[in-house]
C-alpha cells in the first residue's frame, strides 16, 4: 500500500475549489481524493475544468455520504482547522503535522487530512473523529485561507518533508492498525448502549458528552489486536455478548 | 526598515489573483506588493472583493510601468520560475531560498520576490534582473502552479523560517548594500555605450549578449562602495568620463 495521504474534503461548495484542490494536490504528488457530500453534486465540470492537468486526481476521487465511510479504512486523521475547539487533541503547526504523518505511515498507518467546508471550516461530530489538529499559524489580522491553498499548504509540506526524511513509497504495512472504522464500530456500539441505557441526560449536554467519547477512543490509536479486545470487554460489560 | 520581503507581481492578468496574492501575503503577515502594468489598470475592484480581510494589502500596493522601476529600491531579487533557462545564476527550492533571503536581509539587504504573468511566467528579460533563481520542486505531470499558490507557498515559508531563524524586525541595515536600481542604472550605461560603439553584432545576438550582461552584473551583490568605484572605472575605461 502507498505511503500517500488521502485528502479529504467534507462537504466541499465550490466545484472550482475541488479542482483546485486536485491540482494543489497532484502539483506534490498527491493523488488520493476523497470528497464527503460535495454540495453541488458528483461528477461536476467546473471541478475538472479547474483542476486541469489533475483530471486524474478528479476522475478517481471517491464520494462518500458522510465523514465516517470517508474515514472508514483510514487509521489515522489530522484534521485541518483554524479555531481548535476546546478539545483534548494536540494541536499541531503543519511542519510538525506532516512529519508525524510520516512517521505514522512508516509505523503502518494509513494517514488522511481532513479539510471542512469553504465558509464555515470543520463541525465538532467531524474533528472528533481525527486523531490531531492541524493548525496553521496565520496572522490574526487575515486568518482565513481558502480551501486549496490550504490543501496546498499540506500538499508542499507532504512533499519537502517526505524528501527530507526519504520516505519510501513502499514497505510499509497497514495490517497492525485498526482502522478508523473498526474503532468508530466500537465506538459507536458504545454510545448506543450507553444511550438505549439513558446515560447522555440531560438531554442538552447529550452531543457534548458523545463528542467527548469520541475524542477519546480516536485519540489513542489502537492496533487490530487492541480492537477484538475491547469488543471482548465491552459486550462482557454490557452483558450483550455472553461470555462462556 | 523593516525585514520583510516584497512581493513584485509583473503583469498580472486577472484581478482576482492580484486579491488572492494579497490575501496570501497577509495570511502570513507579509504587506508589501508591488504591481508591475497589471493588465486590466489599476486600481481593480475584483482585486479588492478577492482580498478580502487583505484590503490593506491591495490598498497600499504599488503599481510601476516597468519591472525595472519595480525593483529599483531593492537591493536582492528572487525570481520565481518554473523552467529556469539557460542562466547562470543559482537555482534555489523555496525552503533554500527562505533561508537565503533571511540571511541576506540580516546583511542588510532589501529583498524582493518577483513572479510573472499567469500564463507564461516571468520573460528573460525580468529574470535577467534577479540575483537568483527559485523553482518550486513539482510534479511534472501537472508542474503549473496558479499565481496566488505560489505567492502563499512563498509567503508560508517566510513565516515559518522567520520563526525558526528568529529574524527580528528591525535592527537591519540597508545602507552597505546597492540597491537593484543603481546596479542597473551602470549596467544600462555600459550596455549603452556597448551599443553606440557597435559591440552588438551581429543584430539577432544582441538580446542574448544583453542578457548575459545583465545576468553577471545581477548576480554578485555590491556595495554603494563598490558602486561608485565601478562608476569611476566604467566611465575611465568608456573614456565617458576624464578623470584629472
Amino acid at each position: 500500500m502507498s505511503g500517500m495521504p488521502a485528502i479529504i474534503l467534507v462537504q466541499p461548495q465550490l466545484g472550482e475549489n475541488i479542482g483546485a484542490a486536485a491540482r494543489a494536490m497532484y502539483n506534490f504528488g498527491l493523488t488520493e481524493l476523497r470528497l464527503v457530500n460535495p454540495r453541488d453534486g458528483w461528477p461536476n465540470d467546473r471541478a475538472g475544468a479547474t483542476a486541469a492537468a489533475a483530471g486524474t486526481v478528479i476522475d478517481n476521487a471517491q464520494v462518500f455520504s458522510t465523514t465516517q465511510e470517508a474515514l472508514a479504512n483510514l487509521s489515522y486523521i489530522y484534521a485541518l482547522t483554524v479555531r481548535p475547539r476546546d478539545m483534548t487533541k494536540s494541536v499541531l503547526i503543519p511542519e510538525t503535522a506532516i512529519i508525524d504523518s510520516i512517521s505514522k505511515t512508516r509505523s503502518g498507518h494509513k494517514v488522511g487530512f481532513m479539510f471542512g467546508p469553504e465558509r464555515s471550516g470543520l463541525e465538532n461530530t467531524d474533528i472528533v473523529q481525527a486523531n490531531k489538529i492541524v493548525s496553521v499559524p496565520v496572522n490574526t489580522a487575515c486568518p482565513s485561507i481558502n480551501l486549496a491553498q490550504c490543501v496546498l499548504l499540506m500538499s508542499y509540506e507532504w512533499s519537502r518533508q517526505r524528501k527530507t526524511l526519504n520516505l519510501s513509497d513502499s514497505g510499509v504495512d497497514t495490517s497492525t492498525y485498526a482502522s478508523v472504522g473498526d474503532v468508530q464500530k466500537l465506538t459507536d456500539f458504545v454510545i448506543n448502549t450507553l444511550e438505549s441505557r439513558d446515560f447522555f441526560v440531560p438531554v442538552t449536554k447529550k452531543t457534548v458528552m458523545q463528542e467527548s467519547i469520541r475524542n477519546m477512543t480516536s485519540r489513542v490509536p489502537v492496533t487490530q489486536k487492541d480492537i477484538q479486545t475491547l469488543w471482548g470487554a465491552v459486550r462482557t460489560l454490557t452483558g450483550k455478548f455472553q461470555k462462556r
